[in-house]
């Protein structure tokens, strides 16, 4: 499985999957990181890892959609097969996955469909659950909408503050990204309904 | 503590209380178990466990504030201090929450906020989360959208339909609604901010 990651920022998520493919408990290539932020650590953990890197700054497209057709351009050529959101801050267009369809994974810091959107540590920690999490779902043109492939929890703690929590979440992430990816990667990720993304879709995962 | 349990079906959770209670485990009292429906289950289970039972049938009362003004009356009459409501369906009224405020308890078999109203489990599995559970929860004016005090989380797992992750969530449910009322019981639940419920109201739970 030919992975393409796109990330905005520090990228642990990326070194997650980086490591699982080092451990062997992720059967996948990264082929390329893309940044859409010029100093974003995670370009670091990428040379590190001898995988290739490029920097497409959203700032030089007029649109939303431009800059995901030079995205989408720069994935296929270096043969990407699945797309993984590591932490990039921006918003995808139908250019992005109408390219690959069913294969944009998203990791997101809540137990969706609570707490979508941006904040979501500081948004769980302001309604009081005793609960928290973290899901990896494909994603469609919603936020933070699409079919969920895993969840994971965390207990939220009295005293926590958003730091804390986030932290608690994130160790949670590296573990479930990778393993989300490698059920991928064994084709016991489907999509019900088939074809493109219904509002019900449901994900199936074959047990083995 | 004095309780008041008002219920309308077969009492599971009513007797996870009785039970809890059997066993030294809460700290507690049942003065009266109320029911809306004349034939409850829930009825028989208190009548076994020796406490008080009282049937209010919501049709013969005009709207709900006078059917909630006949309950807070039975409630009151029997030294009730804090309301439970284990698998009562009807919405109750301000009547009741301003008789007793911050002391109505509800079970919802979801991780609140996802999931509200009926059909949580349903909900959920049509969603397609991977995690699912249970909520206690104070009442306040909306559905199911109190302070939470106290949650536990159940996998969903594949295969499963409504009846199976019922089931599974009820389990959790029977641990979770006495054990958050051992802590009500122990004076280790406090709302903040203080005073009438808050829109940001979250609970505090002391450690001890």
């Amino acid at each position: 499985m030919v992975l393409g990651v796109l990330v905005s920022g520090s990228g642990t998520n990326l070194q997650a999957i980086l490591d699982a493919i080092g451990a062997g408990r992720l059967d996948a290539r990264v082929a390329v990181v893309v940044s859409n932020v010029a100093g974003a650590g995670a370009l670091d953990r990428a040379r590190a890892a001898g995988v290739g890197t490029l920097v497409v700054e959203h700032a030089r497209f007029p649109d939303r959609r431009a800059f995901d057709t030079a995205v989408v351009e720069a994935l296929r050529a270096r043969g990407v097969e699945v797309v993984v959101l590591a932490g990039f801050m921006r918003i995808v267009t139908d250019v992005l996955l109408g390219a690959f369809p069913m294969k944009v994974v998203n990791v997101h810091p809540a137990l969706l469909p609570a707490f979508p959107g941006v904040h979501a540590q500081k948004q769980a920690l302001d309604y009081g659950v005793r609960v928290a999490g973290c899901t990896v779902h494909f994603v469609d043109g919603g936020t933070d909408t699409g079919p969920i492939i895993a969840q994971e929890t965390v207990p939220v703690l009295e005293g926590d503050d958003e730091k804390a929590l986030t932290a608690r979440i994130l160790e949670k992430e590296h573990n479930l990204l990778p393993r989300a990816l490698q059920w991928l990667a064994e084709g016991r990720v489907t999509v019900e309904p088939p074809g493109p993304l219904a509002a019900r879709a449901r994900v199936r995962i074959e047990t083995r």
